[in-house]
């Protein structure tokens, strides 16, 4: 198993996974008794319903609010994209940054729209982002190691990645925020998506890999003899999330994770987005399955490998949209139906209260 | 066909039908055009990419908003509760729309929380509702007849119904309103539902009934039994969609029928709810396909029936989260993402504005 202890804040990598929390049934069963006396057929609000019973669990309220909303969208590049395995080439990946913290990408207006904080991080994007207001500076190095070659990071490269996420779910909670989405922008991100999906769920790299940003039919081809070879010359122990995470991983994902595992620690539910978060999600839950309880899926990728990672975890997404844009586009839509879902189970009037009769049975 | 001449505000049913607008492609190839210039990879935002193509070419508008969003919420009651066919008893359509004008009910939480203004309105509410502030008291009559026996409705009911949707729609435009849904309330309203379901697509009665608000095993053979009488005493004629309205359906159906193609003759898009609204929808676009231009899906129902009626429209719901609530609730939710896709498309930054590099493909 790879050793890991870094993290800034005192509270080791170890300690966040041993910490997090088993949920109590006695919250479950308390918030499905005020649901059902809600003027409304018994269960008519569905998966809605569902979420404020894991709301009203993993926080321990009588009444949780997700008012405060962060998405950290985390940035990093991929010494993969050498290969050839982007339609896009890899200075997109601080161009993008940039247009971020302008607030002209996608993320930025379903954010505004949904009443979300969007906190970008830089964790590894290879170019100097300058002075840039509103930037968290966190870069670990300046991307990964071309994973076709050699592993795409060291082990202290892979911690600090890892302890920054946990950094980033400390900020969180102390600046009051009770949901959480993930984010990420990195060119090649889906090519480590995709191995760590093949290494994880054990599927043939072909059948997990897509056309990320929009490869055309050879440059799919490339992609898949690419993430071949990584997983030849890496062979990532399966059985060993970590190892295999530090092999074909990237920055942003091991950032993701730790920001996942320490938003768990912290009784934070997290929404979890697309492809390559969903990786990030599936590495947390198979270091600790008790993370799943505070994850919500977000919406379903039109990246192949997505479903086998989701079915993985064992949750299906809120949202299917066709949507394959990342950012945290698909959790800032699906953190909205979050907050809606918490505030009719703290809104809407009780059967006795607006003298309505119920059900005959 | 069934002689419909009705409207209050001089613009007759058959007029409106007849001004449902073809859409034209150039806008949609305008849409399209400045789509593929935003930053983000081509097509990336899935379905709500189509959204926005949609409402440009609705709109005929170079960015065409949706800010201003109201839902009507229509309330009637139905003869065939006698029946037994429900859960709970008539008495609830008319303390559930106090409950509605007083705030407290699934569709205000969700309206609130997604900035939709939600008017309900009374065409059929089988009791006096008395002076209560913010209700549209547009009764046509205090309920339909029991179509176990006899046709829901007379002609003239019919008419009237279908009238005030198209004043409905009128109103919207007046105040300002670029998107509209759709809600309902009526206890014993998946009957007429479930009717209309099988006369239209000619299924089995037993295969598009269910449980609406929560029947027994016993209730739900019951209510399957009572639609099968309905279609034998009735016999409405299925390419004749106003006929089967008339005789099987409800005063808030109609309601709806009219909303819709008042909406679409005014270029205004309508999100539809769940399985009582898809019934008006589906009835709308049998007298008018080109009514389905203006048509979202809100969301998939558990009703069994809502299938049948969704794949008759031809249309795919943008949200499936298990709900059987109706009043408008999947609408509501969905008009925040529709209101999400029109933001992207006027708000997003393209590639040049932001000194993104494009795909080399």
């Amino acid at each position: 198993m790879t050793p890991v202890e870094y993290s800034k804040d005192g509270n080791t990598f170890r300690d966040s996974i041993a910490s997090v929390p088993l949920l109590a049934p006695k919250w479950r069963e308390r918030a499905v008794a005020r649901l059902n006396s809600l003027t409304k057929p018994l269960g008519s609000l569905g998966r809605l319903e569902e979420i404020a019973t894991r709301l009203v669990a993993i926080r321990e309220e009588e009444r949780p609010r997700c008012s405060k909303k962060v998405i950290f969208t985390l940035a990093a590049d991929h010494g993969v994209t050498e290969e050839g395995v982007s339609a896009y080439p890899k200075a997109v990946t601080s161009q993008m940054v940039l247009n971020f913290l302008s607030g002209g990408a996608a993320i930025n207006v379903l954010s505004r729209h949904c009443g979300i904080e969007v906190v970008v991080v830089d964790i590894g994007v290879d170019g100097e982002m300058g002075e840039v207001a509103g930037l968290v500076r966190a870069k670990v190095c300046r991307g990964t190691r071309n994973m076709a070659r050699e592993p795409a990071m060291n082990e202290a490269e892979l911690n600090s990645a890892l302890g920054i996420g946990i950094e980033l779910a400390a900020m969180a909670e102390k600046q009051g925020h009770t949901l959480i989405g993930t984010g990420e922008m990195g060119i090649g991100n889906t090519t480590a998506a995709s191995a760590i999906t093949s290494a994880l769920t054990g599927r043939p790299v072909a059948q997990v890999t897509g056309r990320g940003a929009g490869l055309d039919e050879p440059g799919l081809g490339r992609k898949i003899a690419v993430i071949e070879r990584a997983l030849e010359v890496n062979r990532p122990d399966p059985s060993d999330p970590l190892d295999l995470l530090r092999k074909v991983g990237g920055l942003e994902i091991a950032g993701l994770t730790g920001l996942i595992i320490g938003a768990a620690s912290r009784r934070i539910p997290v929404v979890f987005d697309g492809f390559i978060s969903t990786a990030a999600a599936a590495i947390a839950c198979s270091l600790e399955p008790k993370v799943r309880q505070f994850l919500f899926a977000g919406h379903r990728s039109t990246e192949p490998g997505h479903d086998a990672l989701l079915e993985f975890i064992g949750e299906t997404p809120l949202l299917d949209l066709q949507m394959r844009l990342g950012e945290g586009t698909g959790a800032a839509l699906a953190m909205t139906l979050i907050e809606a879902a918490a505030k009719l189970f703290d809104e809407m009037a009780t059967f006795s209260s607006a003298g309505v009769s119920e059900a005959s049975t």
